[in-house]
């Protein structure tokens, strides 16, 4: 129905918004049927199937003004990036592969134009280079922008990595380095108003990268026993993952991989505490058989692989320092309700 | 890892939100695998699989306080069922069963407790009921409560309705009545501050039954040509459904099945009105081609199908009064930007 011409009234609010959406995101100029859809935005539902042999794997995340970003200090494009990563790390933790998404995007009315536009891009970019489409959602109003993202992915029938496979003996891996992100957003705090979104310092904290080819390459030769994404920070996903599995854990101080900040005396950070604590890395952490361990390189593709720890059977997680002392790790993670 | 017991500190506080939720919620306790399910509440995503010959389906939906319910006004075991009825409803449009959940979830520590547990238990009566599942979810602080439900459900390969199929000469129906719900919304403004939840008026506002067996009945024997349900308002969404299916469509004022609200003196409505824009019904508006208009039963169960009028091949929405005078049917339904 034609209605905005037969009225010569502006068209609605909302279907402005989704205009917006469907141009920025709509998946059916690719080659959605290779990839299972069959319904693209605007129906009720979405149809999604997985490939043969394969599983559907879901999450979802939040992300909201005020809460997991600022809007006077985050780049819209960041935002968008931002989103859709972190959700698609989860699947990246289960050494599954994204396919497609929801968006559900709440918005003020100021926001409907080059801010939206702006967070279309950096969400475009993100979906072209985690190839994961758009395939649906829900748009309204709001004071603040809120987003709720669900990825849809898949892995192999059977090979999905739980939290819940670790056994003493183990040895605990992560990849990449950690605190990196934490020490982003707090130089993005201390920053004046308007930060330069190219400081490579700034990167991981704007531009999180999930490390979708570790967790698939892990889950295709079954060399992680249990993995999980760290999003709240090691001393929190650690405990999860020990909970999970019913162990615990011994970190060696020394052979965590941290961010190094001596020329930065301004922040008064202690490397080790931001790599315990740090959220917002979306690395990986996975545990490994002993007789498996020689098979983990120390890197795949740029992103370095480090055995940090050992599990075991005591049900509590340590820090051993240079000198073997051990003391408790305590969980000063991401805890919203703390 | 037993970080409570070694430490004797009191539970942090997402952890105790989220024993709630899976005490309430967890899909553990049904048989689980017999659904497709092989990971439930607790890892980094959910595994889900259809059954032989079928397709998944996926939608999601906003449920915002202040925005979709009022904090003061509707009982927290109304949020709980209404914000997955309604997500439900989209599966229904598409002649889909509902099998799982993710539940996104933001609130205010101060409504962690009682407020929680009857949410919870308002949302576990909508889960067993319409037979869908919390598979995962994201929990985090927020002053209002956040509300964001993905739906996934599962339909037979290629018989999913999609509302771009109606064709000129098809009879258009809608399920029940239309109208109620923003009747009962209307009552519940202007009742005093704690309303009668068991007010039978309110009770299509409060605890919305998605159409699912009407969806599934439709779809299982091809009758409908198009279908979506009624979220918006008639209004909009007839004019969504014929703007997907490049057609127009002509109401009859009279068939409208609408509200008696004679007794109800107080409230200056108009009973056709109301059926026209009132939004939040969730009942299904369904196309059916001409030779099979006999096929379609008065009713199915104890929900009414009404024929309301035809499918036109001119591309605007009329409404013709018992005159037979016609007149243009304005977009008055709910629009979040307007």
């Amino acid at each position: 129905m034609t209605r905005n011409r037969a009225h010569q009234k502006p068209v609605p609010g909302e279907e402005r918004v989704l205009q917006l959406m469907r141009r920025a995101l709509n998946p059916r100029s690719l080659k959605t049927a290779a990839l299972g859809f069959r319904v693209a935005i605007g129906d009720d539902a979405a149809i999604w199937q997985p490939g043969p042999g394969y599983q559907t794997v879901l999450t979802c995340d939040w992300f909201l003004q005020g809460t997991h970003f600022l809007s006077d200090r985050h780049p819209p494009d960041a935002v968008g990036w931002k989103c859709l990563a972190r959700a698609v790390s989860d699947l990246a933790a289960m050494g599954a592969q994204p396919r497609c998404f929801l968006l559900s995007l709440a918005l003020p009315t100021s926001r409907t134009g080059a801010w939206l536009k702006e967070f279309l891009s950096g969400l475009r970019a993100a979906s072209q280079k985690l190839r994961c489409h758009a395939v649906g959602g829900d748009t309204t109003r709001r004071d603040d922008v809120l987003i709720n993202i669900t990825v849809v992915g898949e892995c192999r029938r059977g090979r999905a990595v739980l939290r819940s496979g670790a056994q003493p003996g183990d040895a605990i891996f992560v990849s990449g380095r950690l605190g990196e992100a934490e020490y982003g957003r707090q130089l993005l705090r201390a920053a004046s108003r308007h930060p330069n979104a190219r400081d490579t310092r700034l990167r991981k904290h704007l531009y999180p990268e999930p490390r979708l080819a570790v967790g698939a390459w892990l889950a295709k030769n079954r060399l992680a026993t249990a993995m999980m994404d760290l999003s709240d920070g090691l001393s929190s996903d650690l405990a999860k993952l020990c909970e999970a599995s019913r162990v615990g854990a011994s970190i060696n101080k020394l052979a965590l991989p941290h961010v190094n900040i001596e020329e930065e005396r301004a922040i008064k950070f202690d490397a080790t505490d931001l790599a315990l604590h740090g959220g917002d890395d979306y690395e990986l952490l996975f545990t490994v058989a002993k007789k498996n361990v020689t098979r983990i390189p120390k890197a795949l593709g740029r992103v370095a692989l480090t055995p940090i720890g050992e599990i075991t059977s005591q049900q509590r997680v340590v820090l051993v320092d240079q000198r073997g002392a051990s003391r408790l790790i305590q969980d000063k993670g991401w805890d919203p309700f703390r």
